[in-house]
């Protein structure tokens, strides 16, 4: 059973949790509205499904809900950003606005962000830098827990899945988004196919013993992902392993001084400090336009640009409101229920409408 | 059959065959040492066999031998600079210490690399930056003439094979350097396949009307190279497209306003900027011995990183020489003799002792 609720409301919701959970109203919003807007681009696993998470760790006290970011150290066109362990979204928010304010005055600015809880989705924060007309670059050592992803040719969970984001402003077309993890496939993916008892593509997962499965059933039982790209994606994992975690003063995953969090490294590039910077977004969107017109292989329609599956994503579920399991749901509508807020039977969420909470 | 030649003299040959062809002496010595490196490092598609182009390439006007780079605009902590269609390898590497003195002053430099000729490997210049115990980060538009990689989902040659290079300072254990093409498999690889007529591995091309293929055989019959892992490499071979070529002051390979070469964007980024950086060099080499002590997966006998096949080359080369091709040899060769230049024979050159050329 799915329950389909407009975003606007849920927003409301989630952010009414959050501050009956603690979080300052502005935090709060924050951080609502980025887990609406994943769930608005079609990244369910990002979205409303982590409130109930987030809350436990406030309560685990790992997440310090009125945390806010501040500059730890500043130097020449860098800065390192502490997160205090408050939302993560809210630090990666911050970072990428100062490596934009930094890299519209020096061309280019990078920015790390430690002691970071999840940040959510990390295109999030390159489309900040973009939209600012600049070029945002993001890594992140991507898992908050443990490693899932064995280096190429081995067989033993080593790295995150390890997110890499580039978002290019363009002009009319607005921002070109290519975000994703440098595993294979994501996490959540294999538990959703686990939960169906479908397979999983070829080239993902490894069981074991270090032999190629499709079986997402034996994810448990010491079965470890693979990097996208084979060695090549392997690489860039690794990498990702050193330059945003160790720059923001964090330690890799499979370090004994490894310490959770999300750390992260945003850095904005101006093509205006580049002389042919004022045709730059015209030639993107150029660009663009020839991707769209090359003819399909086998078995595709068309050619789709990064960032394009949720651009439609997102007019659908603005439309039409964001379906969401029966069980996310229900996370949703206990919490409220405890804490007491404000909250909204499923009608009502469908439709827009708002009434007190129960209690 | 196979000439096997000392790296020494061979740098010498090639050296005495650019100044005869016009280069300034350290130009040439630069360029020499590049490609032969290439060669040692087990690079082959990269090496040697290219003096024959450039030297075509000088007398079609299309190098300029004696160009040196110049800086046409320095901006914050961002330089623009112009090779001139002078040899890439030289404006690669003054674009790669200048990004290294702006990294080291600002915390992040980045410097593009517009009107340059074929730059060689990618990762010789990261490397630079990580010999100074900066992070490279190097991107590059990496076809001089024509695309030959499909965005995912298509069939028709839109980008270039669009390099990308990370290298990172370790300390005992070196610089970790990842270097590779974003397409699949390398188009030298292909013309290798073909030449043996051996099946391409599954997922690198589709033929003329977008079907997967393993057959070398129909490279030139319109076939297109896929790029690596599926939609996330080619969204990389996309920003590719944009990121160097763009702030370059170039065009994409797919625009009607498309001029050659290999407009290349380099970024060092300095550990020391950000308040751990004194023990980056530390943490880097921990990590290595971690993914070294990975147990191989079925198929493995060990777990590789990054830039450790090359450095065995290295090894293995500089003392055993460099096994060229008869048809490399002979072309080397027959430029000596053409130019006047000193050329040695095989046997001189297996053991290292030169002689004057023939003529």
């Amino acid at each position: 059973m799915t329950q389909v609720i407009q975003a606007e409301p849920l927003e409301g919701l989630c952010r009414d949790i959050f501050i009956a959970a603690g979080a300052p109203v502005d935090i709060a919003a924050i951080v609502a509205e980025s887990l609406v807007h994943s769930n608005l681009f079609g990244h369910d696993s990002h979205g409303v499904l982590r409130v109930k998470q987030y809350v436990t760790m406030i309560r685990d006290g790992m997440i310090q809900p009125d945390q806010r970011p501040r500059i730890r150290k500043r130097f020449g066109a860098t800065a390192m950003v502490t997160g205090g362990y408050g939302f993560g979204q809210v630090g990666a928010r911050y970072a990428a606005e100062l490596a934009t304010e930094i890299g519209a005055e020096q061309g280019i600015g990078a920015v790390s962000l430690g002691q970071s809880t999840h940040v959510g989705r990390l295109g999030e924060y390159t489309a900040i830098i973009a939209a600012k007309g600049l070029i945002g670059i993001g890594f992140t050592s991507g898992t908050m827990y443990s490693g899932w992803v064995t280096p190429y040719g081995g067989r033993e969970r080593t790295f995150g899945t390890n997110p890499m984001s580039f978002a290019v402003p363009g002009g009319d077309g607005g921002t070109l988004l290519l975000d994703f993890a440098t595993s294979g496939i994501a996490h959540g993916k294999i538990l959703l196919a686990r939960a169906k008892g479908a397979p999983l593509p070829i080239g993902m997962m490894l069981d074991k013993d270090g032999r190629p499965t499709t079986d997402a059933g034996i994810l448990d039982d010491g079965a470890v992902l693979l990097a996208m790209g084979a060695h090549k994606g392997s690489g860039l994992s690794l990498i990702m392993e050193i330059i945003p975690t160790l720059l923001a003063g964090h330690r890799p995953i499979s370090s004994p001084e490894f310490h959770f969090g999300n750390p992260t490294l945003l850095i904005a590039l101006s093509p205006e400090a580049f002389d042919e910077g004022t045709d730059f977004p015209r030639h993107v969107d150029a660009l663009k336009r020839r991707v769209k017109a090359v003819k399909p292989a086998e078995g595709f329609a068309e050619v789709l640009l990064p960032g394009e599956p949720e651009a439609r994503s997102y007019a659908e579920r603005v439309k039409s409101g964001i379906p969401l399991p029966e069980a996310v749901w229900a996370d949703l509508y206990e919490l409220a229920d405890e804490f007491g807020v404000c909250v909204l039977t499923p009608d009502a969420l469908s439709s827009g409408r708002r009434r007190r909470a129960i209690q």
